[in-house]
């Protein structure tokens, strides 16, 4: 519990808007998106960078930890407090005025609590938009923490390469506040500070302001759906796409036949566009997009696609075995409803984890191999960013399957999966989640003792205090 | 000098091509490319991580200070050694075995001393490339040290957005192998160590490895040259390009009166597309270009550029007033001559600085409005990449200018240039060069206390050892 002479201090400085403390009210502040309820006695909701490093010099001084929170949509427990009830949340969400948009640069400077609807909803009728595409709909801040990447990474990058500046603020004894705000996309005068806390999940500062790159919004976007010859023809496909598709190619998703089916069965709205019964082993979603409207005597997009594909198809060896062209709704229709459709088969232990792009179909082939033997009741349905490399690893268990009942399954099967990815395989064990305090295992387990070193080093250097859920130090 | 003895030891280490200590041998490690000539009596070429390892370990428990040295193209003085023959270089033009390439993954892991003409000779065949554009022939260790930019900045962004990951050689007694030579796109896992030794001029850690994004070579390229309706229509016209050529994009390139003229009389081979004598006063060169073969039924690629400066011609208040559309090597041609074209007018003074986009052409007119009354005897000769915000600030004196018999005309000129740059126009005094010791002092002056603070801690954690031409201690 927080010292009701501290909540009083605190709210002298932010005003009673700007403190929380009845439970109703603390409840959101303590529920992740997906996982996760912890408990806190005070959430802090700072309006300025200001009113930032005024409580976290306040909270340093005086012993209180702190856990910045931001959308509150991540899935490794990252922002909520832990169950002491010592933590105080210091919440983004009403940092979210300034936004000065320079159409010049295709930049925009913000405050780091806009919402990604919110940001773009103001950037849509520039013809522009933040090029970060996510099922869920965080705040900034928390999107540059965790460095969220998404399914149009392979045109756009992640979040780290579309920030250009930073303000943060540190935990000290000063609140110290950062200024690496700079708004130029090339600058080598020293160390690109704003870099160490891209994707380390608020453990380095709390990022309240930043400058972002801005794309052009897609006009005209083609979509299909695409059935790989074989497993083995997944990442030829790509290449294939790739070399005649280049910069107009926004996405490439590989989705399994057990997620497709799932989804298929629970969703009855989709458009199947397989024989019923026949859903292919594999199957890729392609888009491509350009920025322009239809010009005269332009060839069609679909038309594009068409063509690249009837080349693909006339390959030796053609990497294709059917393809069907269709609208881009109902065509990503299917893709966002894998989630929907596999949770209906049971419980859902999702593993965000990436490879080589070359590498994923044999990881996730090697999986379903050992995993009768292994874990006889769980079903892989997997489904990802094959582009990027990136893959969503979903288990499911039977909801009555003995497995539920034994507290060591879930640990053992974590344990497993990484070992093979990581070990094996030389992948990453949180390809866009970050760490949170559901990684943290990991990070302890996968990191070698001199780059831990160096980040307990680090730490000391920027938020000596504890700040965050991840431990570095 | 380096004591004998300590030369025979490091024979020993790396035999005796390793181990370069005749004057004669030694001067092309003492020269810099363009400016800078320093001295030494011994450069070491190792040949694989361990040895630069070993000597490094030898090196700093010898209290002997090291220049790393890759293709020793910079403009900064980074990467020759100091007048004091003190220093050792450390060379990298022997590190160049390793070559893995991954078509899959559309990456390289390579050794860090491939020159960037071999690397793209021998991806050209697999139709990929390197997409960095340099006038240079660097080393790709180097490349990574300044982070490198250039001309297609605008399409595939600098070094650090194609480095996937990196080896490095801390220069501490154990010259430590740090091994962050990821080829995973998507990997949030902690911090991003390799970020700290990517444009920090070697200070932080030798690289001697790493894994490079590839990008498809394009196929098709279109070019034109573009005379805008004023200078503050440069930007309009480079967001008119950007709605209509989204990512075709890939150069916006702008030139001064003062450079494209002096190009025209000393270069007589250039096309000179203008009348004579009528030469713009601002000219653009813009490209656009896919990575496909010509396909049967999509319009050309010069249609697609003339339909589109077609559409922009009929804006109102149309940002355009010429526009020839030509032959790419004839078009570039005059980019390239800018340089060879300036040199003629007298001497050269450069700066490599970078503004937000829509401030280029302010900051330039502020100069040229300024400059009369400060250097009466200085013509500026600007040109840049409009795209990213880079601008090649050159200023041209008379080789008969009293200016250049004062000791402080060039410190005096340098120290308002950026002084107007960096306090005024909120820019960089280094885009694309990195710091050396040349912007040595520029980093002392506009780099806040704290962040010299935190670099000095950052470079105890790291290479705690005095490494390369830049002091971050």
């Amino acid at each position: 519990m927080i010292d009701k002479l501290h909540i009083d201090a605190l709210a002298g400085i932010l005003g009673d808007k700007g403190v929380v403390t009845r439970p109703e009210d603390l409840e959101a502040y303590e529920t992740g998106a997906r996982y996760d309820r912890g408990r806190t006695s005070l959430v802090l909701r700072p309006a300025t960078t200001e009113e930032v490093s005024a409580v976290v010099a306040y909270c340093v001084t005086s012993g209180i930890a702190l856990i910045p929170q931001s959308g509150n949509t991540g899935l490794v427990s990252g922002s909520t407090p832990d169950p002491s009830g010592d933590e105080a949340v210091l919440s983004l969400d009403r940092l979210a005025k300034r936004f000065e948009l320079d159409l010049d640069n295709r930049s925009v400077r913000l405050d780091a609590g806009f919402r990604l609807s919110d940001l773009n909803r103001k950037l849509e009728e520039h013809g522009l938009f933040f090029p970060i595409d996510l099922g869920a709909d965080p705040r900034i801040g928390g999107m540059i923490a965790t460095n969220t990447g998404g399914s149009r990474f392979l045109k756009y990058g992640d979040v780290r390469r579309n920030t250009l500046g930073l303000k943060v603020v540190l935990a000290d004894a000063d609140g110290t506040v950062l200024d690496l705000q700079c708004d130029l996309r090339k600058n080598n005068t020293g160390v690109d500070w704003k870099q160490i806390f891209v994707g380390t999940s608020g453990a380095f500062g709390i990022v309240t302001e930043c400058v972002l790159n801005l794309e052009r919004l897609p006009q005209q976007t083609a979509t299909a759906l695409l059935v790989p010859a074989s497993g083995a023809h997944v990442l030829p496909l790509l290449r294939a796409m790739e070399e005649r598709l280049g910069a107009y190619l926004s996405a490439f998703e590989g989705m399994s036949k057990n997620a497709v089916t799932a989804a298929f069965a629970h969703v009855p709205s989709l458009k199947n566009p397989f024989q019923a019964g026949q859903v292919p082993d594999y199957v890729i979603l392609a888009e491509i997009s350009r920025t322009w409207a239809p010009r005269e005597g332009e060839q069609s997009l679909d038309a594009v696609l068409e063509s690249a594909l009837a080349e693909i198809w006339e390959m030796e060896e053609a990497p294709l075995a059917d393809a069907f062209v269709g609208p881009p709704h109902e065509i990503w229709a299917l893709r966002h409803a894998l989630s929907e459709g596999v949770k209906h088969l049971g419980k859902l232990i999702a593993f965000d984890v990436s490879f080589r792009r070359g590498d994923i179909m044999a990881f996730c082939d090697h999986m379903k191999a050992e995993m009768p033997s292994k874990f006889p009741d769980v079903t892989v349905c997997d489904f990802g960013h094959i582009g990027d490399g990136g893959v969503h690893f979903n288990l499911v268990v039977p909801k009555d399957s003995d497995l539920l009942k034994d507290e060591t399954f879930e640990p053992r099967l974590r344990e497993w999966v990484f070992a093979v990815a990581v070990e094996e395989y030389h992948g990453s064990f949180s390809a866009e989640h970050a760490i949170g305090r559901r990684n943290q295992a990991y990070y302890d387990l996968y990191t070698p003792d001199k780059l831990k070193d160096m980040a307990a080093g680090l730490k000391t250097l920027t938020s000596p205090a504890k700040l965050g859920s991840v431990r570095f130090g």
